[in-house]
């Protein structure tokens, strides 16, 4: 196993897993179960790109400065102050002669696995990038383990557009699972951040799965996207951190506090919020990667909240074709994930 | 809903709910809804006392005064670093006049809402603690909200033993309720801090609910108290921190790896040790206050495994009454408790 989850790679501390580790050795060079990825395309998880950006009140030349520096310090893009990653597009270069990934030299691929634990060497000193957004043009090496997951891209997507969807897959296949395990019952799903790319999906795959949804989002303009798009039952708006002001939204738009409520603002400060908007027997899901596991345990315990609480797994099996079958199934969520991309 | 839940006790940052708050307004005076109580005796949170207890090398003196001034600064027991609080005891002294608590005025109780949402003014200045153990007594007031939960303390059992109870009754609750979740399967029940307290419930609770269980502890002085109370079907020896000897250790003990994952080690880095001890389509309950968000979810999608993972949320309704209750059924775990509470 110690191969096949990469502990070859990790230079300091010994012993723990890549995503763990302060720091991976990204050598080219590849193991017997190793593949490696010759990088075209960084995309920055959503809450590390906006602390970089904030950090460096959005001077681009600062922030490209400390990805670069993160990336040489750590052999990985591992955001040191959000823990968070994304993921990359490439083209597989070399496949180990006992890889068990499905890839062969050519395939062009999206890894489906975080950058917080994927060895990487930048070559080009990202000088194709502005610094101005979280999809980041760059030339270098990637490695895959034995256990890793990437997707080949598909024919009828632009690149840009399936790694946008990769990125958030694990939200909306999760959603669709935790709906249909209420069967029977009337379901109804609030998503906090409804407009953004998690979001979008997860309100999209709660409706297929049967769910009546409301979106829950931060101003005017993004209700109006969601509302223009057709994408939830009920649109409301609210500062997510606000609990008495979310839970009071959601329950007027869906008539009574949510069965399930899907967290996907990647801001801190949502847990208590999204605790007071759920029924009884409930289910919590946290899909951002600014949750605070305290805050969350507490939260729900301080409010003698019987609800359940779920860590967002970013992998489901078939999580990929899941959400990029939404985009065929949702042409309005197809348009929105292309004028993302579009930086529109 | 505002005043149930304490908001009228926030003092900064303005909005947020008693538990995400700097500080707390802990004056002795009761609004209508709630309920003072007068102190006897704090249980500090095992994450947050170690935390103390490392800082300050073990100095009484210095970890005692820093309790005080996270009281008296915060209006409220709720450690900066740990972000987590613990319980009290104490006798209930007031009850507004619209107070939906089931509490009079004389009654013996303990609170099980965290101390990190709960004001608090000590008057004592920790005088007969010394601050050698999580268990504090303190003179002072205590203050809950419509929304809070308290417990008239059980007739048969030490206050300081209902307490040490109360403080992880939310862990074999939810243990119990998520081993019923897999009916007519054959389960096993892997727990991560077999030896501590919420440990041990948590593996009572696990085989009184039909599962197979192994305990995983850190060194043989442990091993050898859980095997002589008979508490796990096996015992195993690990360092929690350490994944692949972790999940070694657990797919030897139960023969395959656990269905049911339980962290209850108060230390960070757990978190992929259980992920990978766990069988796909199983379940990690997180109870630990040490875990990472994101090194759970990260963890999850970076090994490619499908596995749910729960926060553990410390109510369950009927909780207190439950986790007593395995005390009155296995004599080994009411030994192994009284020992903890005597300080052996």
């Amino acid at each position: 196993m110690s191969a096949s989850v990469g502990l070859d790679r990790v230079l300091e501390p010994a012993g723990v897993l890549p995503q763990a580790a302060w720091r991976l050795d990204a050598r080219p060079e590849i193991a017997a179960d190793e593949v490696r990825i010759a990088v075209e395309r960084l995309n920055l998880d959503a809450a590390s790109y906006r602390q970089l950006a904030t950090k460096h009140e959005g001077d681009g030349d600062a922030i490209r400065a400390e990805v670069l520096e993160i990336v040489a310090t750590r052999g990985k893009m591992h955001n040191p102050v959000t823990g968070s990653g994304g993921m990359l597009i490439g083209v597989v270069e070399e496949v180990g002669s006992e890889s068990p990934l499905p890839l062969k030299p050519g395939d062009r691929v999206a890894t489906l696995v975080s950058l917080t634990l994927t060895p990487l060497r930048i070559t080009d000193g990202l000088a194709s990038w502005d610094g101005k957004s979280e999809q980041v043009p760059a030339r270098g090496t990637a490695i895959l383990f034995g256990r890793s997951v990437a997707a080949v891209l598909p024919a009828d997507l632009a690149p840009e557009l399936a790694l946008a969807v990769y990125d958030v897959c694990g939200a909306p296949a999760l959603t669709d699972r935790v709906v249909r395990d209420y069967e029977g019952e009337e379901v109804t799903v609030a998503v906090l951040g409804g407009a953004g790319k998690s979001g979008s999906l997860s309100l999209t795959a709660a409706r297929l799965a049967g769910a009546r949804t409301a979106a829950v989002v931060v101003n005017d303009d993004e209700a109006g996207r969601v509302r223009d798009a057709g994408l939830a039952d009920a649109v409301a708006v609210a500062d997510a951190r606000d609990p008495v002001e979310v839970s009071r939204q959601v329950t007027e738009a869906l008539g009574g506090p949510a069965t399930i409520t899907v967290v996907c603002v990647d801001v801190p400060g949502c847990e208590h919020g999204a605790i007071l908007s759920t029924a009884p027997g409930g289910t919590v899901i946290f899909f951002s990667m600014a949750t605070s596991f305290p805050a969350a345990a507490l939260g729900a315990e301080g409010l003698a909240a019987d609800v359940t609480m779920l860590i967002g797994n970013g992998y489901l099996p078939g999580h990929a074709e899941f959400a990029v079958d939404l985009l065929r199934r949702v042409p309005a969520v197809r348009r929105l994930f292309e004028a993302r991309v579009a930086g529109h």
